[in-house]
């Protein structure tokens, strides 16, 4: 089937960041075939959308949330030690069913907001991997491994080795992607990480995990190994592979050569909402671009950056970012778009699929529209993205060809439903959350 | 006439926080009449409001911004000195209509976040009072007073001089409040401080300025005057009349005991988003509150801080509060929820008739819905409105018993028949402001 979208102030996100202020995007199927200005003779389509003035750009790629934390947000917001007093207790409640639930929850929040592409890790992944399938989102999804007891698994071997299985029933989905996902570097032990590698290598599947994130990871480190989390990461071959790193805050004078030399390898997800909510600090983004590194921007779970989309990441990484550097000039707004889209799509090693609207490429597409009091006048449409804009502008979004928001609504899920189930499915989570949060009060 | 607004999640930011989950709250004229858990028996109005379970909060109120400058949005925003290469250069071709027209339009984006109250400074502000009047909202009005020929007076004592029939002519306005307002502490000669402190002094009015913001401002009065700004306006003794002071980024050691003294007749206007997206720095909110100071949430003009709601600052404040003190648990959602209504309301001295929902209060009210993707589930509402909501999510909205918000629309105002108003009047600036925005690429 082939889509017309016209009338469009079109932002492509290619090398050259083409932009055309009077446009038209022809979808053909799964990708895109064609685009150009409204003065072109408009090719024939099935469907013509008329997108009104609108921004369209390339769909938003989140390099790192937990979509089955949706139950959790809200909860001890501004509590210290938040991970080990709420969350870790509380994960114990989990179910596959409430996992699911909440990662649908998720995807919509993501859909409504722009977001096409996901990088999940959580509990109980196999739902996660179902729910994109259902969601008709695009995402890579992988089973937290970790060193303690689960919901799911006893040990950190008996996910590893439940998630071989994973790979191979979903390595061939034209969406959802397997990886592997060691919670973090101080979550995990020595033999874990061996054959974390090995898996990785024999099936050439990404790893994604937390890192340099805690002072108390970094402190960890230092006694027991004299080393870095990135040092004790290459010393374990873990660069053979791709490694998609949330956080990354922590960088030592020593990492940068680490980083620097397996740059195409590494992708890096910045989370700037969710580390400075807890005042975690600002990671050294200016210089990790200064060294060729891939960069994306992305949300954090639901309980730690509490909103799922990537328009509040722009406004936080431009006002951070500029601050921290004391240069207003710096990371202009029309670099901030790419970062959420491109970069996020170099970071997760699929910038030859999705991340920018270039011929050949994914129809995963987002239209914000510009009739909202927020987004009037508009001198530069990357200004009015990262400055103005927010989730509830966007319109209508595209994955892999399939509209899947259409006028602000989910087209294919009603949100009122996915809402109620979730709800139905948090009754015994909710009892358990109060009671903790009364002993915080 | 009485008005019932039934079925809500009350939040009423008095002394004690009081909040009641299942609540109503009965209008009556101009005033909040009473209010109480839906259990009671609830009383007779001549109009129902069904809540439907959202959260009725009072009116957020924006201590510092400039309502002329919508026509200023997303020009040049990442450039280097902006004020002086933009703002001041094209500032000569505002005209009475554009700021009238500009005024109405960010009073009608204010409304629709929630705002019900603001203070304004900028030129032609007979145009702005009047703006303000026939939008129904709550204004601080005042008029710029700098020592350069402006858009409108030849120099800063013909505005004064026009100010002060200004404040005669509107001074006893129910709503519209007009104050005095130079621009900045160095953009001033003393003799017309002089003048402003007695005129403010004669007619018992407020004074507005931008305060301790700009490096070169902190400079010029250590060179001029071995003597801070702060310092500088106790010996113009500009602290007899309440001084609403914009950003005060720089805060002195020897800046604490003055502002100590005069606590009760100052009131900061914190405006994080614009100060942190220009990369001047974090203002000293920790320290001001400790010292007893009054506190709001600005916005600044739309040209600095782009959007004109009080979500984008509460969510900024949150983060940039917590990670420049290194604590998380610093400015608990609940306390930036208070800065955003009854610390602005003290800001502005006029606590004892808005900022919080008690009886006898003016009924400037606020409802935010709770349907939306973004915001479920709700442990606390302090935190969904602080991490989850954005302005978006405002319904309804209320200013002085009047219901100028409905289902998310302006009751009184066709907001696309102001945005084409606005758009008519821009057509000269709108040439002007792109031949310097080409200069600077």
């Amino acid at each position: 089937m082939r889509q017309l979208i016209k009338n469009i102030h079109l932002i492509t996100n290619d090398e050259k960041k083409t932009e055309i202020a009077q446009a038209y995007v022809l979808i053909d199927g799964q990708k895109i075939a064609e685009f150009g200005p409204m003065t072109h003779s408009l090719p024939k389509a099935e469907v013509v959308i008329d997108g009104q003035n609108g921004i369209l750009m390339p769909g938003m790629i989140n390099p790192h949330t937990h979509t089955g934390m949706i139950p959790f947000r809200s909860l001890g917001d501004d509590v210290p030690d938040r991970l080990r007093r709420f969350l870790f207790p509380l994960e114990q409640f989990m179910t596959p069913k409430l996992v699911k639930a909440s990662a649908k929850y998720a995807m919509a929040e993501m859909l409504l907001a722009g977001v096409t592409t996901f990088c999940d890790m959580y509990y109980f992944e196999e739902e996660v991997a179902h729910a994109t399938d259902e969601m008709g989102m695009r995402g890579l999804v992988g089973q937290t491994i970790i060193d303690m007891p689960t919901c799911d698994f006893e040990n950190p071997i008996a996910a590893l080795k439940w998630t071989e299985g994973f790979i191979e029933r979903w390595q061939n989905h034209p969406r959802v992607r397997p990886v592997i996902a060691p919670h973090a570097t101080n979550t995990n032990n020595e033999e874990t990480f061996k054959a974390i590698v090995q898996m990785s290598r024999k099936y050439q599947v990404p790893v994604t995990m937390h890192v340099a994130e805690m002072t108390y990871e970094m402190e960890e480190f230092q006694e027991k190994y004299q080393q870095t989390p990135i040092a004790f990461l290459e010393r374990f071959g873990f660069f053979s592979e791709r490694l998609i790193m949330a956080h990354c805050l922590f960088i030592e004078e020593s990492d940068w050569p680490i980083l620097a030399k397996y740059k195409e390898i590494i992708g890096i997800a910045h989370c700037i909402g969710a580390n400075t909510k807890s005042a975690k600090g600002v990671a050294p983004v200016k210089e990790m671009r200064a060294q060729g590194l891939k960069v994306g921007l992305g949300t954090d779970g639901p309980s730690s950056g509490n909103t799922l989309d990537l328009f509040t990441q722009m406004r936080m990484f431009a006002n951070f970012q500029k601050t921290y550097n004391h240069d207003r000039s710096l990371f202009p707004a029309k670099e901030i778009v790419e970062l959420a889209t491109i970069g996020g799509a170099k970071a997760l090693g699929l910038e030859k699929e999705i991340g920018s609207i270039e011929i050949g490429k994914k129809a995963d597409l987002v239209l914000v529209e510009t009739s909202s009091v927020n987004l009037f006048p508009i001198y530069d449409v990357y200004s009015a993205l990262v400055y103005s804009a927010n989730s509830s502008n966007v319109t209508s979004v595209w994955v892999d060809g399939q509209q899947l928001v259409k006028e602000k609504k989910l087209v294919q899920h009603d949100l009122r439903e996915l809402r109620e189930a979730l709800a139905h499915e948090m009754t015994e989570f909710v009892q358990e959350a109060e009671i903790r949060a009364k002993e915080v009060d």
